[in-house]
């Protein structure tokens, strides 16, 4: 009989890998009970969604990453439900459904960008906390748009090995290496409570830093997590988000290309992933209103091994949010 | 507005490629509607089902079939739904449902045949005809006992490099080398009525075909296939299924390695895709009452060509299913 | 002492594979001199230019055709310049370059179609016939664009699984499944003089072959190229070709995934590299004003043997420009 | 002329990697002698054997651990004789023979258990000491049966992501899971001389610790490993075996997929390759009676670089027997 | 009880796949006995040897197949023992061991040479017929010269790509497209006893091919193989055989990348495995001395299917030596 | 407009990134000007030139680093020129050129090490610096010998699991395991100034490590750098530096499979990226004359990781040369 909310006893069945093997049926996020309608996740009763977006036209270099929800869900058939380091059985408490995909659009980043933020606030309004798995890291830009619309302006928690704060690529405002600009620019962000950790690698030009720099990003180089270690970053991370409702963002190439080959800008000299699932893990009780995770590409992701690590990313995030005061409770 | 019978207007959307891009959501067979229950099958009025059979524990050489349902059903998101060359859209007129997987016991053979016997046995209770991704070609043995319970003895239509016909491995008498000797035993298949398309190779001894050839199977082996031609081939299979219920069974491993890299138990000289899809779009109009595809190994598959071509042989043998007399009809 | 034109005694060197070896020096076509200046080109004496256009942004399943280029130069290296079937060196009798890449504009696709049409315009403009190698295949529209202008309508020798005559996906005109009807609706295309070649797969929906059916396109499917054989099909292509200026379209995809699994969107039941090579062979002496090689995706290609055998469907058609009527004669 | 026991001359020249080039010969482990027959094992004096055991149907997840002992035969040709660490060359003091595979039962747990002990039981008849390449850690159970036939109850230090302690899958009670659980019921292992090393990831429930905690075994999770450093947890082991026989059983899934992709059922956070050969070094001096490596899984090794690992594992450990009380020293 | 010549019971034990499964065991070529003593070979009655030469520093272009030999050991333990075409057990009726490797010297062709001449020349003397497995195919020239040194001048026939009769690479006399220049040169193959089968591609000159025009070696291009048909080739072949005394060279080249991806210059256009394998077949009753299988590169070789079909092939010859009047008949 | 040196308008356009995106053009070094001719590199002021030697037969084991200079080359077109943590733009201030490869003669070393120490010569005595890509190691001998016929015995910082001081291998004075006995036996490097960093690993015998330590070569093991930290390791580089000319040998096996899976002999237990990277940033200031990178074979290079560690390996070193006095200076 099942134990965890939102389940019925079939849907439950088929998640309980001591009973059916995990290499059987559908594989949605961690075999959860698949619910695309709003109106049905909200009349189940569901708090969280696992929402996948698999676009990637926005990849200046190699692309692949709208593979990456499929890939992720494939691999998190290997994630169990308790977490023993937190403590938590997440499912427990909460409502988490696997929402399924937004319907991008290939090859038209602003097309994609309007179904996005429809699909992410039309979670929010029914007070669905949404668990992004993307997709390129243009995804985030339309994401804030729709949580910030919600929320007002946010502080972000950026795990990456670059800015995303460039202006243009190639003219063009629009790319993967630029949506934080964008957020900035339109108000979503408060560039005083983003803090980014993990830059590193060889840079366009000696201007690369100036804009986050000048508007007051704390900007954590990889040089300087391996200086200072685990602990005065999370300190860091914590001071940041002090008093502020925060959006996280995780791209995997923040990862060095040892732990996360399958991306599609790696950079050497990058987080471990223990330093990296330890980062996530810090995250509990702040007070965070969406997450995603990005830069996930499965053609170039030998022995699955990036999308298994993303999978458990994501299920450690999903540990945090029984603390988090943005998880609608039940009445 | 769905013009497809069984979807509901958003399944319709998400299986409609040219809405929802093939890279998104959950990847059911080309992303078909998932019902799990016999029940709900039933209610929604289901014909047809794909169940996945994700075992490969009887397996002498390489495994990995047991990953063959879940590689199928990625690889098919890419196949459009009407078929040109046999003129027929099978959603169109039949109810085709993805049933998800049977709940095998990774280990232990006898047990999962229980298992598969009787969710097999569920559906043919209940009129839907099962259309069968395995897995290993063991699992063709509690297909065809549940089939025979309903049917009676059958004729089969069985593409493979291999008799499958053999006594024992290792001193026992269930593996994936064994299953039709033990079929005809049990008296579930009639020998007489049994055509087996593409052996070849190496054999273990001059008596390897004595069974099959003292019991009346006809066997035409893969030199035979290439100096006949295809034409002759298809009339040999008619007129073996003349008159008879037959069971269909589809070894990958009957196609040549170039074509179908990622099994078991490959062998050189083999059939070429042409000539297999040829022989299942013949199919069409014959008394078969199930129809299994086995031995799809993905850890082998290069580039997914192997399950690619399993999903495009699924959907020709749907195909012929408008046409097939033990298919329910609407009353 | 260099035998060949365009080539300077140093750049013969590095160009011949008894002197060089071929895993040395920098992966230009065939390692042939790069010269990307159009009054460069000019003033050298080239005819032909190899030109790389690393756009995929219009695929609408599996990308990586943005590294075409870059993969077929590569792999161009084992090729010999003798073509013994043909008995042609095309390097003795005409200028033969590497233009090197357009600058396309990733995730813009009406920005690169504008830079693409620039381009080949300009090499026509200094009458350089362009060899094309993608990319995918929404590029051909602007390469006709380009062609037309200077040639007027063209009839077209299409390779393909797909006739890439729909009208939209996901309500967008440009994408790679819809380059010929767009190049039919702006006059580029004839439709009367386009033949097409290797069509097959399930399609959407019974309406999918309207258009081009309707606007008298010669639409040969692969079921055909078997059935009638590769010279019945070499005799229709000439028929068409008859008395027109052509344009020459390639799509790996016309090839079967055995052949060539390193592509986006595989379709079984494909051409072998025998048929195809014939076909190419068989354009020796018609009117061609242009051609491209399309749709090879490297992250998906095993052992590179479909960046191989691209290389040398390449080099089979620069064997047929000697007898070009549109490549420029010396005065 | 051969300075190592137990070889002649002809294979001490075929084992010498400057004479004899490490891709020529036949892949035993380390290009040893394969003696197969335990009599003449004993004839020609060997005091120690490496076993394979290609056994994988007791996986649950992702198979291919039955090619387990052929990879790392084949990567093992890497390894060279002295360990300049250790300061061994385990060659020069004791006769150490491939013994090649035991004979295992595809698809049947139980008789591969017989099988398993009594090839065991055989070697330490004639006092070798065995070293067993698996196979799936199911095979540790009837190998510690052989082995506390033997030597009474045992000890054990076990370096894994889980602690294969639990009761049952699918309601079976033999699967890769289970093993030391089943050996605590039997009496084989005394748990409060069990010490567990790299224990991480998420768990089925609350519970799945219970049986470890209850019965007194030292788990160190990780987390611990990582807090503690290397020579605390050496100090650990080294407390527990204190006056001990004890077995020593690695999963190679006790490393981070980074350093071992190879494996079923691999967990982020895991192990460094540093980590866990500084703890293989540290056996050295301790009573030992048997060793096992285990699930590497050859078809998700990337570049082999986890059968290369484990071949250097099993080395350490040999470098470890010249000081081995339970290796037989020469009358 | 053994059946077979040469085996002991243990031996056969360990032969036998429905006994000791295919992934147990020490990978000689079919787990034949290893034998690399020549004096051993004699005195146990030895009379085919199957020899590996894993070397390829005469490779122009991309190395790797000097891990030949151990790949296709690796994939021969799937081929099973009765011919059921050429309808032999080959092992019946011949003793044919595996003598391991010849030990070559990386990086030195000459010194190579020597070794190589030495060890077939050490078989011949006691009248035990190589089967040679490389290796790139320089190699062939010092088997010839010791086949040559036995049976005076041989005729050869010959699969191949390319002719292997070039003069120089880089100046150098030895590569692996030289060594049939040489062997004419230096007498050992009558040149209008050599057939070249399956030659195809760019040449690097229109003088390529006079080497071999003007000594009267029949080529017959893969062009001519596919018009001619399967049965004129093997008339050509047995003309060219009769009345001589020939050697068998067959570079895995020879056969299309989709056939034998792995090899180091593939060549498109090229033969399938049905083709090969019937020239092979037809080999029987042919007087020929001696046989090489050369050019499988397995770091290029995705899914191992170009060593499972050269252990297919090597075993397809094997079974034409019960017929050879060059195999030693026993007193 | 180009900012620097070296570059005109068009290569400047071609170089920058977010104006040609990274998967345009022609793969030289980051996409650097080609110059091969060492009379225009003189001409254009070059002062740098990155030399590719695509030789690996001087291998002993797995080969492949022949594609070493083209893999390292591919991927370093996602390498940026601004060094954020040098602080240093090196094109800025220099003038670096790829001079493309040295025609290596495949199959023969001592040939080859002609052919590398004339066209190092040639570069030396126009005062361009040579940045070397392998290879494998052996070509750091003739490299050697013509930087020492320049500067005169050199000292040298090597990096690697291997001392490559071997005398010989099968009899053999020039393998990739001896060019530093050779260079030190020419009084090509002074034994007292050479530092070898990454030692470990298994050795063929207890005097392997003789004549480096007989001849005051400073040996500091992979376990010491880890016990001893980053720091330490500097101060011991540069100690051995001091007052003295260096050459800088840098093997890509120093690194751990993990991050350099790419190569030949890897060696578990090896140094991380970020030890490697942060050593090689260290040798700023020190008097260096020459560099070599060698080893990385692309054959066995998973997601090309390790291809893309030699490209930012090679900048780091590039962002050095500003400071070096050995760079010419402009008049």
């Amino acid at each position: 009989m099942p134990v965890y909310k939102l389940f019925t006893e079939e849907e439950y069945q088929l998640f309980d890998a001591k009973v059916s093997p995990r290499m059987a049926g559908i594989a949605t996020f961690m075999r959860l009970p698949h619910i695309h309608q709003p109106a049905e996740l909200q009349r189940r009763g569901a708090q969280v969604a696992i929402v996948g977006i698999p676009f990637d036209d926005a990849t200046t270099y190699r692309s692949g990453a709208r593979f990456g929800p499929r890939a992720v869900r494939e691999m998190s058939v290997m994630v169990r439900p308790y977490n023993a380091v937190q403590d938590v059985i997440p499912f427990e408490t909460l409502g988490i459904a696997d929402f399924g995909d937004v319907n991008v659009v290939p090859g038209y980043i602003e097309e994609t960008y309007q179904r996005i933020e429809e699909a992410i606030a039309a979670l929010l309004a029914i007070d669905v906390f949404p668990v992004v798995i993307g997709g390129d890291h243009s995804l985030s830009l339309p994401v804030l748009r729709a949580q910030a619309r919600k929320y007002g302006k946010l502080g972000m928690i950026h795990f990456d090995a670059h800015t995303d704060m460039y202006d243009t690529y190639f003219g063009k405002r629009y790319t993967h290496g630029t949506p934080f600009l964008r957020a900035v620019e339109e108000g979503l962000l408060d560039p005083e409570g983003v803090i980014q950790i993990g830059l590193r690698g060889p840079l366009y030009s000696r201007e690369d830093y100036d804009f986050p720099r000048k508007n007051g990003v704390k900007m954590i180089r990889a040089e300087e997590v391996f200086a200072w270690g685990v602990e005065r970053v999370i300190a860091e991370i914590q001071e940041r988000a002090q008093g502020r409702k925060c959006y996280v963002s995780l791209d995997i190439d923040s990862l060095d290309p040892a732990f996360a080959p399958g991306t599609g800008t790696p950079e050497v000299f990058g987080l471990t992933n223990r330093e990296l699932i330890s980062f996530v893990r810090s995250l509990r009780g702040l007070d965070i209103v969406g997450f995603d995770l990005v830069e996930i590409s499965p053609p170039y992701d030998t022995a699955n091994i990036t999308a298994l690590l993303g999978a458990n990313l994501v299920f450690e995030f999903l540990c945090t949010l029984p603390d988090n005061p943005n998880v609608k409770r039940e009445g």
